[in-house]
């Protein structure tokens, strides 16, 4: 798979931060194309440009539908030959143009293991359920909502005196490193999606099993 | 609390075998003072037996209503003095007269990280999803299947080659050690049910918090 990723973001981009530090670090063997955000107040879009990474602007505002805001994020995309699509805190849903235009190539990371709490404020929804247990998930992105083949998780204990936010701290610590193992899983090869699964060859799993490891 | 329990049975009773030892070893504070099936034929019955606590079987069958087999195990369970009940593989819903006669009293252990994957086969459910992370939950039964509130939960991980029979395997274990602790924890004391939370006050959280870490 290639190796040149395109990052969509809409706010602070924490995990565009991780994955900029791990293709630093070569824990991640992948180049960052561009970064992309549909709000052009992102705090992202400086961490991007301190890393020397091109960034653009794209909002969604303006244009006759969410398609042809896709669209134009797609031909911004390709003129760059990215080859994996990673949303960090993108606050839009992703439509048809994109999804087409990326398919199984468009990952986004979740702060619960899913299928638990998907939408939005999903510390928050795992504090007033109650769980021990929540964590991270990254997954792939298909037309239903937090629903698209799971790549990894990662458990994260819920402490007896934990709020919203310091649940939601503890999980994002999990996402920064969830994020870019899974990146590089995933550009590693060596895997199909089998009915909604996402299924591993038995050699690349056994070469990297520790980031699968829920207890890690 | 109480300490005397009543564990309910429907087949081999793995879990039941694991509180026996978990009193034996007094790893749990606690007398097991009846194991009641519903199938003569449950093979947890031996094990009760072979280890000194009185059995009964109360078959589900020739009651003009569930209420009515419900209740006489309720009068069973008073009749010995029973302060915690814990349901052990007991395939039965549990109606209205033993909810009423053990409010927040009534313990189960269920195959999966709930609120996902409630109801029959969970290790299936959880391959068949391909999630990354699955579990065990220890949680309150109330008139909702499989949605009380939680005292413990234990994360396991899914590795890549797992079927269901193996992941159902590992999670088993983590049921075995999740369910007297669980318990350990209820007849502990010093906690509330707030909303549908399962609270610890401060002190007996940190007296024992290593229990309910996911990744201890």
């Amino acid at each position: 798979m290639n190796r040149r990723l395109g990052v969509l973001i809409s706010g602070r981009g924490s995990n565009l931060q991780a994955l900029i530090e791990a293709t630093r670090d070569r824990r991640l063997d992948a180049t960052i194309a561009v970064v992309i955000s549909n709000r052009e107040d992102a705090q992202g879009l400086a961490r991007a440009r301190a890393a020397g990474v091109e960034t653009l602007t794209i909002s969604h505002r303006g244009w006759s539908s969410r398609d042809d805001h896709d669209r134009v994020i797609v031909r911004e995309l390709r003129a760059r030959d990215v080859g994996l699509v990673c949303l960090a805190g993108y606050m839009r849903l992703v439509g048809p143009p994109l999804l087409e235009a990326f398919p199984n190539a468009i990952l986004n990371v979740h702060p619960s293991l899913l299928p638990a709490f998907p939408g939005v404020d999903a510390p928050r929804q795992a504090i007033e359920h109650g769980v021990r247990v929540s964590g991270v998930t990254v997954h792939f992105v298909t037309s239903e909502l937090d629903n698209g083949p799971i790549v990894l998780q990662r458990a994260v204990p819920v402490l007896d005196d934990d709020t919203v936010e310091t649940l939601a701290a503890r999980i994002l610590v999990e996402e920064h490193k969830a994020y870019p193992e899974a990146v590089a899983v995933v550009l590693g090869g060596g895997w199909r999606i089998e009915d909604r699964r996402f299924v591993r060859s038995a050699t690349s799993a056994s070469s990297s099993l520790s980031p699968l490891r829920a207890d890690s």
